[in-house]
């Protein structure tokens, strides 16, 4: 499984977003395989609404999940196989990033959709 | 001018990120243009406090721009210029988008850092 991409379907707000961006370290070292899982196992949580994720070329990346609350953000924060990916992003995977709480106050999508 | 590729250097929250999300159509029409010229303009806007962007070889991109509050998007949204680049989005060069606006709440970067 890889993680999913497009746009996704959240309800209508107020909901949470953490924005994830990123920038990579050189090679994979197992990231391709843990981000798939991260995504498989993030997506099990409740109160998870969904996911997008993108990375250019330049190796910077934004991911951003999408929840019910922050007590949900909170719950998957703490998943003990969560927490050794987020250890290995601090030491292998990631030269660099920030993580955005934020709360999502108003979304619209293409008229004609 | 292209548009600045890394991670925002943003102040403590609160304040507020523009999440857009699109799939692009096919061919450039201009897009690449347009994006430089739309990262130039809106960041002379006051509270303009950054921009992160990437785009996947799938067509799906992600664009946070950040900034000091509400008044400030909606300053930038009904520029001229942008107006007119919104409207090209629509009708040329996104085959679909969200637009979602959120109030950071809280922010941390790699520990290291």
């Amino acid at each position: 499984m890889s993680v999913p991409t497009g746009i996704a379907a959240t309800p209508e707000p107020p909901y949470y977003a953490v924005i994830f961006t990123s920038r990579r370290t050189e090679g994979d070292h197992g990231y391709g395989a843990m981000t798939a899982r991260m995504a498989q196992l993030g997506a099990t949580y409740p109160g998870f609404l969904g996911i997008e994720s993108a990375r250019g070329a330049d190796g910077v990346g934004i991911t951003v999940s999408y929840w019910r609350d922050e007590a949900a953000i909170l719950a998957w924060k703490r998943d003990t196989e969560h927490q050794r990916a987020q250890h290995g992003g601090q030491t292998t995977w990631y030269a660099d990033y920030e993580v955005r709480i934020a709360k999502v106050e108003r979304a619209y999508g293409k008229p004609e959709r």
